[in-house]
């Protein structure tokens, strides 16, 4: 809970404010260009006026404080989570109107969820199972402070969510029936259309799920079940999800980041001023003894491994590569034609998914240009 | 340097020694079997003690002090680290004889290298680069504790190490040249053949290796540079490596933990015991709406992903599958003819790469049978 009281900043901590200190980290380092992270979260609160939709971002990737702060100065109105402990690390931290978008099931971790509900403001979690709704009433009890729920609605995802409307209809009735649960509306999450790689495409792919949603909402208004909230989306479709006009928040999370496989797909309208990488892992090369070829300290405890490798994010090594080579270990093949690397520099790469990448870091080494401005702790990490 | 003073035992503290405990915790949790631990530990020493190989362990797969005591109770004579950072962290809890197995080549972790052999009795790094040779013995200077080195030769991983006999021998040469360097020996490490399904392909495979590491020392001892240590190994192949004579100790690291891949290849003799599957993650189920088929807390943060799924541990839910769903998110197939399992019951899988999914935790659950008994930290996760 007091994460950030004992934050020990690290190795790196005398760098900070040192001009050029960004390039000669211990490594691995996970890195944050703010101004860039800046950008990010204005572009993101400017398309929100914009539109008229609100923005609770997740804070499953950042599991940061500082970053969660900024997303709120912008004009975001309260944060997700996936875990109760993650949760517990926001309201801690002063976070409050916080949605943990995955149901908590078990007792150990419903009496944590009950424990928060009463020292936190606006907690919503979802439900999608009768059994825990009645589980959630009953732990509450009669004199409990209510709690607030969403139903969350399968939009094909297969994963948690319920399936079909006459079974959404019948769980919020048992819901606005449950007096120790408030009714706050409902969650459509298609997490697997966030990287379709073009706009058509995703457009295709999402409307009919927003067809689906759209009948939905239309059949909670005539039996006066009306969600205050309707919310999903992310990174991928929050553009063209907008609209729809079916969504009053999104929950995007990777937008302050754009990891390597948001860069990639195809940007929409509110990409004009353009979502821009922020995230960096920092490694040294380790060994130098081969033409075109060398051996940094970052493998598969530094990167993400499910969605495919980093970019090596230098300009000086054009076209260069990366293959994961171990634990700790990757290889960067690049044209010695075009460039040269030495024994003991570093080498900075675009993430992989950020959000696995991220948890496997304690902190986010700050930069400004080539300097280290500030160290975070990544507060949610292991929660 | 001190994470474990201030180790905190999480959510799950309370249930330590409650009967059944072990069955509810607060998840995704990973879960050691201290009586397997214990008997793995065990037979590797009789192993070593039955061949007359040293075991130096490798600890970054358990980045654990408790479970590196018991390793050097059993007999071990030290402990492999990769970074610096683990090296500290052991140091701090007072091992000594540390080998650090991947080369130390920038200037901060450098600094931190020399300032730990200053404290710390016995302390080895490897070396494959004259400029590291001699940048090591510029920072050491003429008033420093000189280090011991080994020089790292490359068995065909293609990742760090000496390529080619000549080369081995000229680093060597320009360490036993160098006073702030103390030559201790050779480090050897396939790990790429560490997994090889059967004995024979094992043998088949590592021989041309032995081959090439028994002419190299022969060349050693005729020029007057025979190594004290000839270090290498794995799990995979320390059985089968141990009859060739040439390894005076072996740096295997996943024997106390026995992961998914590591429990698939066949074993040689030395298994006579049988080295069992001591690691575990559990998760809870939180969707459990579609017949045969549940949804748990788990996915690309409770696993390391780049080596296949984890593995069912239920003997009840015969057949039983994992597939990644997600970030938190996983899900399970079964035959609902054989087995049932209910919304908020807890799963526990047989962990696909221990040391990558180590290193996603803070803290082992030690259990015996039904039974947590105690909680101890992953001392050193993120170093």
């Amino acid at each position: 809970m007091t994460a950030s009281a004992t934050f020990d900043p690290g190795p790196n901590a005398g760098f900070v404010g040192v001009k050029g200190g960004r390039s000669g980290l211990n490594t691995p380092a996970l890195v944050l260009d703010v101004d860039a992270l800046d950008r990010n979260i204005a572009r993101m609160a400017r398309f929100a006026r914009t539109t008229g939709v609100n923005v609770r971002p997740h804070s499953k990737g950042s599991k940061s404080l500082a970053i969660v702060r900024r997303q709120i100065a912008a004009g975001a109105i309260g944060v997700c989570c996936t875990t109760i402990g993650e949760a517990e690390v926001m309201a801690a931290g002063g976070i409050a109107n916080i949605l943990i978008t995955s149901p908590i099931v078990s007792p150990p971790m419903v009496a944590r969820l009950l424990a928060l509900n009463e020292s936190s403001d606006g907690l919503i979690v979802v439900v999608d199972d009768v059994r825990n709704v009645d589980a959630l009433a009953g732990a509450i009890g009669g004199n409990g402070k209510p709690l607030g729920v969403l139903v969350e609605v399968d939009v094909g995802q297969g994963r948690t969510g319920v399936v079909g409307d006459d079974n959404v209809v019948a769980l919020i009735r048992r819901v606005v029936a449950t007096p120790q649960l408030t009714y706050r509306g409902i969650q459509a999450y298609y997490g697997h259309l966030q990287h379709v790689p073009t706009v058509a495409e995703r457009l295709k792919v999402t409307e009919p799920k927003i067809t689906q949603l759209r009948q939905l909402l239309g059949r909670l208004r005539d039996e006066g079940l009306a969600p205050e909230i309707c919310t999903g989306s992310g990174t991928g479709t929050f553009e063209t999800d907008a609209a729809a006009g079916i969504f009053t928040e999104f929950q995007a999370g990777s937008y302050p980041f754009m990891d390597r496989e948001y860069v990639e797909i195809e940007r929409g309208d509110a990409d004009d001023v353009g979502f821009e990488p922020a995230l960096f892992v920092q490694a040294t090369v380790v060994n130098a003894s081969r033409p075109g070829f060398v051996v940094v300290n970052a493998g598969y405890k530094s990167f993400a491994t499910e969605g495919g490798p980093p970019v090596v994010a230098r300009p000086d090594l054009p076209g260069a590569t990366y293959k994961l080579m171990g634990d700790e270990h990757g290889g960067v093949t690049f044209d010695p034609g075009k460039g040269q690397v030495a024994l003991g520099q570093t080498i900075e790469f675009l993430t992989p998914h950020c959000d696995p990448t991220i948890n496997l870091y304690d902190r986010y080494h700050c930069v400004r240009g080539d300097t280290l401005v500030d160290i975070w702790p990544v507060d949610g990490r292991g929660r």
